[in-house]
């Protein structure tokens, strides 16, 4: 049976979540171009490596010219300088919007974040249309790509998963993670069902496994068709043991965004 | 154990959909009224046929009397000329429900369509109680019975359910049944859910299997106790290999209503 | 300065309210159809008379040639029998907006009523977007011509306003209608809002006056620009000194549609 | 692993519920003082007995010093004379609430009621944040307490939990039942679930367990990590069978509070 | 004309509020009880001074004999300590309650206040329908009471109004009352209104002056017909130049409560 | 009586609305510095003049130091490449709020724009709470702002409104602008009212005048206390003499943003 795609690109793809998608998404394109900052050298046979900057618009264009779907989850990972924010994750998402627009892609699945409504509390039981309310400089250029995939849907057709991941990780390290984090192989089953769905226009979806405790509506999962099959449950006792409760009162236990919450501004930090 | 009801009438019986429901209900009736407008010769020992139009008051009277529920079915079963929608879905089950009402019948469940709402898009992620936005003559006869059984409960104590059918089929031939899809069985699950809820006033439900994506939400399925059972991953590799890719920009692959947002007024068909 | 409109035609032009849009409307339109099963003779210059029965197809489509916008307030006014209601409101209305669309009209304001929505509360403070909930075969054909009237805008892009007129008399002969009220200038009002308005594609907006009580959210008059500028003050002394106070545990008194929740079936009264 | 908290109480530990909490929660605390107007005599080693009447403020504060949690689930379980519920339920919970905060306790378990939203109809498909409607004094008193459990965490950081608790049996001896059934273990399985959720606040939660027919809509399970396992079709069949098919037009089934909605008022009970 | 009422029923009756409403009413009703703790000597002709503490069931029994509606303004009218708070404003308002129903009362007029949702903020925009948030104890006390009247409105068809009134004084002395001020005239124009509507089932109201600032949405003013004239405005640049500006980041600035959240336990109060 | 602030600063002050604000806050603040790329040379007493590129961060910071408010109507005014929008109103909008938490600014007002959600059609009734659908870079470099302010709001207790304004010009010149217009009077009424409003966290809000139409909800104006006293009626009879009507079928007609949804990429036009 024919893929999905022909030719899909993946940002980061160095990255710790680039790389599952390198090997989850095998069976959905023909080929696939594997991008990032740093050369990638282990390449399968249907891979192509590219190297760039997401800031480099021209670089960008090269990548893109040809692609049928982009998988965009590269850019600063973390809360950094604005300087940072503003190259790597507005201009560069800036350049692979307007790169995919000129060259017919048909989708593009981007790695959005937590971090866009992290002020949100538990206890808010936000869904994916609550507006948004970021926690750090880079939530709010999550907020910006976010704006900026309905815009090229909206206007010009292309259509938009933009996914917030919470916290993706081999194993949930503490206890928040008990209930914010999301599965290798459920990110890819994410990314899968988003490339795949019927119909996305622009859609935002959250990005978690099926934990014990979901203080969020996922009202868009049903639209994507994506079922989580992991949980956290396998590490609770570990957890548990190593890592005293959350402290009720505080803002950190009490918001989406965990501790970005209670992070400095990053240019104050800079200076420091 | 006493069965749920003495005596229920299907309309439709000789259907695609009702051939189902009389093997399906078998053990919630002593007595089976099978209704169409041909005859159906094949009758168990439970049941009784009768063969009249839906337009035709005084038979559909006859065929009520001494029935405790009715599962309607019948009636024109796709986008068809005004006068046929007129004469079999509107005059049609208006005869249905007033007759149900002379003769004390406890609840009718109605074969509504997703054709009431098939003007929304996958995206908009409606629940039940959306405003109606019909596709076709066929659609805006089922809002027609939509608002009498309200009506009908509202002022006259008869309990309805309109279950909005999307698609039923033995099994889905083209993509977008891949989400739109009812399996005969769940068709059945659904309508004895709807016969034996303990309260259902007039409630309105979607009519689909448990299928990998769903584009609306079920908010009234915890109300009938409906809990399907069946998907259409068992088929999505055919199709997948036997139809192409949906045009993601197709008014078609966007509405819930699927190809009925292409059909010519059927007035103007009709003329040619 | 140009009329907005070259032609219009007002059905049900000889009833009460027709009389007054008659007068109301005479500086939209440089021609005014004016349409009724009675011959209306006292016919100003720049108008011309149509007799015919709504079900009267032929009449219709003869009727809204050359046509610009169509004022639909003909039909049964009131609870009657089923086949009147059948025949006069949904036939005739389905005539209406079938010639409609053949003939390239513009816009349809059609006359919808409380009636729709009788079943619910003053305390239920619902708003347009409200499912039906109609109180008699009156109030049912008047959803099924809010759904006829979606549906060609959804699909023939014929923009439509249905207007749920409360009560709309020379003044409010009692307690309900001291809530209930419409002027005659402000329906002539609320008519010429939606005949101007930029845009309205299928617009439901309440037909009331600015009265004292309002039991309903008008979120939809902002989209339409109507202002109302009368209201029930000026005959309250009066109708309370008529008439005894409501009682509050009557259905009558609880439900927006008055003493219809109260009419029997109309096939029940014909049958006496 | 050290367990999540050092001390907890339970009041109503007599009770048919309390009873199953004693066993239920024994590996959440190192102790647990086990409270009721009557003596327990069972102890087991890890518990402690509490004798006292709940609208005694001091026994209340001495059973509260020292203690992490409260289960409270005490008070008069049923609609009674007023002073009754003034004294067990109002001024007894008020004296919980207030030791609680005197001492330091972190969390409060309250079994709240479906009677504080008991005049809702099933069709209604309320979820928690639905505006109290109680269906009896006993209902009243539980909105009482909800409020003051809001009161409590907004002004002095107190989280709690009140759980709506629908009925919770051995088994479901009729028909409503089928659908308001809790069973025992998921009962405890809800204490323990916001016992030991990272954040509640105030969280209001519906107690249920995963019957065929939900009529409510449980948005806060999420938040709380309650998963319900068992439900009650295991006794359809037996319940089916004796007791005969609800009257749909009868109060009681139509309103979440069932046979509580028929009550007289229990002053005038009492008088007789 | 015959007035609204043959006999009402004023408690706090010498309070602010009361000797407002005393002057106020007179048109609406032959004659006036006026109850208060304290003996009220300057009686008009049509008026009947009662004394006695609201906790005095028999007390109430007596003065509501033969009333026909009644404005229950009396009880605590502040936080205060708890015993107070129980048993002037709970049991109180229970006798006042249990009274109406014993004798056939048709309405209640309930001063609720901004303090049982005191805990929102003013970016909340939050309507009548908010679950409570009280901020005191005396906020808790009136979610009590507006739990009650709902629960003899739904069980026994007493209708009430509760009046969420904010700040009512003859002006506004200090900033937070520019928006939450309620003239006296305007505190009139809502009692009057609650009682004299066609139908309130059980309603909850923000009582407001229509001030240039308003944090909230009332939904359910209309249904009242309420429609207050007056204003801050007047007293701003008075108000302005005596009280410096608010601190933003003040928790009393920021929640519809004001003061009332920096409020200690009033049992701690009590204890100093 | 003291002004409301000492120092606040406008940029784009010698802009088209920057002018207006320059003579309509006079009364607000003893000084005001007036900020643009051009030189202002006819200054007030009570006016110091700053000229700088916003995309400079210590020019801003320069002109932000010592400042009580803010009046952040800079950057670029309409649809036009990404590098200027970048630069202008990315980074420039970043520069100012990121002096302003550093120098203790209270209050930023922001001139968003109705190009924020321009996608919205007139018929889709939102509030300000619905998600950003953005019709242009423009509207998307708004979107990013109204996040940096909630997060500044969030983080830092920085104060803002957003104004998302529709079309402030002397007159309307068109017949879109009868409905979109917001007059240079109203526009000082609503920066005035975001900067005395007592409370306002993070606020969005429409900035229209009292039209006849008005396409939207309101929902936040009442937290500002903005009334606005002017309309678009004396423009009516000229605008619609030289203006064909729109076409209803016309995207620009039908979406908020009116012709900036049929703009081309700002990108494509520029390489022309």
């Amino acid at each position: 049976m024919a893929k999905d795609y022909n030719t899909i690109l993946i940002t980061g793809a160095a990255g710790r979540l680039g790389t599952e998608l390198r090997k989850g998404l095998v069976h959905l394109a023909e080929n696939v171009r594997v991008a990032d900052r740093v050369e990638i050298t282990d390449l399968a046979p249907h891979e192509e490596a590219f190297v760039f900057d997401l800031a480099d618009a021209e670089a960008v264009e090269n990548a893109v010219k040809g692609v049928d779907a982009i998988v965009h989850f590269g850019g600063a990972p973390l809360e950094t300088a604005w300087k940072t924010i503003l190259s790597s994750n507005i201009e560069g998402s800036y350049n692979i919007y307007e790169a995919a627009r000129r060259n017919g892609v048909k989708r593009v699945i981007y790695a959005s974040s937590v971090h866009a409504i992290g002020y949100y509390k538990l206890t808010d039981n936000i869904d994916e249309t609550a507006p948004v309310r970021p926690d750090s400089l880079y939530g709010v250029s999550k907020c910006f790509v976010e704006a900026l995939a309905q815009f090229y849907w909206d206007k010009f057709g292309l259509e938009s998963a933009c996914l917030r991941i919470f916290s993706s990780f081999p194993e949930p390290p503490e206890r928040r993670m008990l209930w914010s984090w999301l599965s290798f192989d459920d990110c890819v089953r994410l990314v899968e069902a988003a490339l795949t769905a019927p119909h996305i226009g622009c859609t935002v979806a959250f990005g978690l496994s099926d934990n014990k405790v979901c203080p969020v509506e996922n009202a868009n999962w049903g639209r994507l068709g994506y079922h989580p099959k992991d949980n956290t449950e396998f590490a609770r006792e570990k957890v548990e043991a190593a890592v005293p409760r959350l402290d009720p009162h505080a803002s950190a236990t009490q918001h989406l965004g965990g501790w970005f919450v209670d992070l400095p501004h990053p240019d104050d930090e800079v200076s420091k």
